[in-house]
C-alpha cells in the first residue's frame, strides 16, 4: 500500500546496501570505459524544452517530464525546461557546443539518471540510470568493434557471464528485402514484424507479414530462412545478388574479425533476424542477450545521421547502451555483498558508574579519540551513540554494524592505562596501550 | 553570448577533465564519511509536490522547480512533482518511511545535485551538488563532535587547508539575550543583526540594532563584547547569571574537548558572534571559514525538532553541510590534474600501402588486438580512429591523448613479427613480440 512517505511513483530510494551495490557496478563499468579511452560527460538533469521536444517522436514527447515556468510566468501553466529523457540528445548538443574543444573522434560515455513518465511497473521506473558509450566522428569498423568490445567487457567486469552478442547490419536487412524483391513501401513494416521473431512463434510472424501484404509463400520463406539454425549461411547465399547485402556482410565480417579476436569464441554471433526497432541505425547493429533474461541487456550500432537530426553537427556515430538496471536485477542482491557499516565499534562506558559526570566525560573523550585512532589505521570506526550504558548492548550494536573489532574503554581500563580490543569473530580480547591502538589494528586488519 | 547549444541557464556541462576533478573530490569526501561509519542515502531527483512545498518558507517555495502534470492533466497547467531542493526534506521522509529498517542512531550522508530556481550568477547555479551528513536519533555531544570532525576531515582530505571552524551554541546566544535583558520579541531580530558582524562594520551593526529598538548604549555594548578579540572570555563571564547560557557553554566545551583532542590545535574556535541564520538550530552550531574565501565553506549544528517539522519522526538530529561547490572553486583547476585519456595509443597503418585491402584489414585487426593486450596490462589503450594513414599524425594523436607509449604496427613490423613500442617521453623505441606486449607494458608502467 503506498504511503505518504513513499518516494514519488516510479522512483526509488536507495538505502546504503543497495546504493553501494549499484555504485560498485557503476564503478566497474566506468573502469572498463576508461581503459578503452572513453571519456566521461555529464550534462544537466534538465534541458531547455525546445532542445528535447520533437526528438523522440510523438510517443516519446508524451513521456518527457516538463518543468513549469517560474515566478510571474508560473500561472501560464507553460513549461520551458524538461528532464533529460536520454543521453543522446544532450550528446548532440554538447558536440555542437564544444566541437573544437573536444578531441575527435569524440569517444565519450555518460552514466546517470534519465526520467520518463512511463507507467511504472515491475522493473520499469520513471527515474532510472542509463549508461551509454558512443564514438562520434569515425566511420571505421574499428570504432564499431571498439564500442562493442567495451560494452562486452563492461558486462563481464560487472559479473555477468553466459551472454551472447547478436550482430547484424542494417545493410544486410536492406539487402534481404532487395533479394526477396520486397518493395521499399513494405520494407519497414516487414522488418518490424521480423523483429518479433525473438518473442513470437515463426507462424505468427508469417501471419503478420501476410497481413502486411506480403505473399504468404514469400512470407513463410523469409521467416524460415531468417530463423533457421543455419540462417547465417543461408543469408550469405541469399544475399549474393544484392550489392547492399554484400556490403552489409562485409560490415558484419569486419566486426566479427576485430571483436572475435578479442572476445571468447562464440560470444558474438551473426544473427540475421536481429532488427532492433530504432529506425536511426545505418550500419552494424548488435544486442546483448542472456539466457533467462527477458528481452535484451542492451545493445547498439552505427547511426550516422542521428546526431545531425538531433541538432548536432553532421558526424558519423556509433554507440551502445548498457542496460544497467536490467543487469543490476540479475546480480546478487544487496544483502549478499553487504559488509556492514563499521570495522571497529568503540564503547562509551561510564554512564553507569557513580564516578561522576566529569569522569564519564573523560572516558567518552578518550573513547572518541580511540575511534580516530582506528580510522588512522584506515578502518571504518565510530563510537557508540545510543543511550544504553550496558556493555552487552554496546557489543550487540558493534556486531550489528558488522564491526570486526570492538574497543572497550571503561573505568577499569582507564585505571590500567589500557584499551581492551575484542575480536568479534574469535571473541578473543587483547589489552593494548591507547597509543598502540592504530598499529595494533593495522596489523590485525592485515591478517584478517 | 549564450548560444542555442548552451546548457539551460544556471546549469553546466562537465566535460572529462572537470568531471574527473569533481569526482575525485566527491570520492575523497565519501571515503571520509565511510571511515566515520556514515552510510550513503540516495533519494530521487523529484518528490511529490506536497512533500516539498511549505517546508522552505515562502521565499524557498518560489525557488522550487515544479514539474507539470502529464497526459490529459498537462493542460491544467498544474504541477504534481518538484525537483529536490535540499537533502533534508528527503531525509525526513526516508526516516519516516524506513524507520525500523534503519540502524539507529541513523548516520547518513547524501551527496548529489539539488535544483533551485535562483537567479544564476558567478558561482551561483540552478543545479549544484549538495553534500550533507547527519545523525538522527542521538542527543549526545559525541554525535555533534563526530559530525563536526567528519566534516573537518573531509575538507582536509579534499585538499583544503588553513581553515577554521567557528563554534557556538544557540543556548549561548539565548543566554546572552537573557543576560542583557533583551526581550524575546526583540531577540530574533537582534540575532539576525549580530549575524552580520562577519560582513558589516561593528558600528553599522550597532546602528541596525538601535533601529530595531535596542537602547543605543546596550547595542554598542553587545556588539563590543561579542566581537572583541577576547570575546570568548568576556562572554563566559557575561553568561554567569544565565542558566541557559551556562548550558550553552557546556555544549561548546564538550564539542571543543572531543573535537579538540582530534583536530589540529586552534582549528575549532569558540566564536560567540556566530549565529547562522537558519532558525531551526537548537544547540551547537558551527561554520567553516577560510581566509580569502568569501562567506562560509559549509557548516551545521544541532536541529532537534526540524525532522518532525518536515514531516518525519520526532527525533533529535545534528548535521553538517559541506559547501562542495565553494570548495571545488578553491581547488586547482582541471587542467592541472588532467592525466590525459590514454596510457597507450596504437597506430593503424597500412592504409598508405599498396598491399591491398585485405592486408590493411589484417594489420588493423592485429593493432586492435594490441590495444586489448595493453588493457590487459591495466592500462588505458585505444587504436587510432582518425582518417590519416600517416604515422606522424598518429603519433601526434597519441601524444595529444596523453599516451606515454605508442604501439606501432605496420607492414614492416608485421614482416618482422614484432611490435614497435615507442616511449613518448624518452622517444626510445623497443621491438617487442606481440605476445610479450602485455608483460612489457606492465613492467614499463611499474617503472614509470
Amino acid at each position: 500500500m503506498p504511503s505518504q512517505f513513499d518516494p514519488a511513483s516510479g522512483t526509488r530510494d536507495f538505502l546504503a546496501a543497495e546504493f553501494e551495490r549499484r555504485e560498485q557496478a557503476f564503478g566497474a563499468i566506468r573502469a572498463v570505459f576508461q581503459r578503452y579511452g572513453f571519456e566521461p560527460l555529464q550534462t544537466p538533469a534538465f534541458e531547455r524544452l525546445d532542445v528535447l521536444l520533437g526528438k523522440y517522436g510523438d510517443e516519446g514527447d508524451k513521456l518527457v517530464f516538463k518543468i513549469l515556468r517560474r515566478g510571474e510566468h508560473e500561472a501560464s501553466g507553460e513549461a520551458d525546461l524538461a528532464l533529460r529523457y536520454d543521453m543522446t540528445v544532450p550528446l548532440a548538443r554538447v558536440a555542437a557546443a564544444y566541437g573544437s574543444q573536444l578531441s575527435w573522434p569524440y569517444k565519450r560515455y555518460a552514466m546517470g539518471p534519465v526520467w520518463r513518465a512511463d507507467r511504472p511497473g515491475k522493473g520499469r521506473f520513471r527515474e532510472f540510470v542509463q549508461c551509454d558509450l558512443d564514438t562520434l566522428g569515425s566511420t571505421s569498423p574499428l570504432a564499431d568493434a571498439e564500442v562493442l568490445c567495451a560494452h562486452h567487457d563492461a558486462m563481464t567486469e560487472v559479473g555477468i557471464g553466459g551472454f551472447t552478442v547478436a550482430l547484424n547490419s542494417r545493410h544486410v536487412l536492406a539487402g534481404l528485402l532487395e533479394a526477396y524483391k520486397i518493395s521499399p513501401e513494405l520494407g519497414t513494416g516487414v522488418l518490424t514484424s521480423l523483429d518479433k521473431l525473438d518473442k513470437l512463434a515463426p507462424a505468427d510472424v508469417t501471419a503478420e507479414l501476410a497481413e502486411r501484404g506480403l505473399a504468404r509463400e514469400l512470407a513463410g520463406e523469409l521467416v524460415e530462412v531468417i530463423s533457421a539454425p543455419d540462417a547465417a549461411d543461408r543469408i550469405r547465399a541469399a544475399l549474393k545478388p544484392s550489392e547492399e547485402g554484400l556490403a552489409g556482410l562485409d560490415e558484419v565480417d569486419a566486426v566479427l574479425e576485430l571483436a572475435g579476436a578479442q572476445l571468447p569464441a562464440g560470444r558474438v554471433v551473426f544473427t540475421p533476424s536481429l532488427v532492433r526497432g530504432l529506425s536511426y541505425y545505418t550500419g552494424p547493429i548488435w544486442e546483448v542477450r542472456a539466457p533467462g533474461a527477458a528481452g535484451s541487456l542492451g545493445g547498439g550500432g552505427r547511426y550516422d545521421h542521428l546526431i545531425e537530426a538531433l541538432g548536432g553537427p553532421d558526424v558519423p556515430a556509433v554507440g551502445s547502451s548498457i542496460g544497467v538496471e536490467r543487469i543490476l536485477s540479475l546480480l546478487p542482491d544487496a544483502a549478499a555483498g553487504d559488509r556492514g557499516r563499521l570495522d571497529v565499534g568503540v564503547t562509551i562506558l561510564g554512564g553507569e558508574q557513580a564516578a561522576g559526570e566529569q569522569a564519564a566525560g573523560e572516558l567518552a573523550a578518550q573513547s572518541f579519540a580511540l575511534a580516530a585512532a582506528a580510522r588512522a589505521a584506515g578502518l571504518r570506526a565510530s563510537v557508540y551513540l545510543g543511550s544504553s550504558g550496558k556493555i552487552s548492548k554496546q557489543l550487540r550494536w558493534a556486531s550489528d554494524q558488522g564491526a570486526r573489532w570492538c574497543l572497550i574503554y571503561g573505568a577499569r581500563e582507564r585505571e590500567a592505562g589500557l584499551v581492551k580490543v575484542r575480536d568479534m569473530v574469535s571473541r578473543e580480547e587483547a589489552d593494548v596501550a591507547p597509543a598502540e591502538v592504530t598499529d595494533y589494528l593495522s596489523r590485525a586488519a592485515a591478517r584478517a
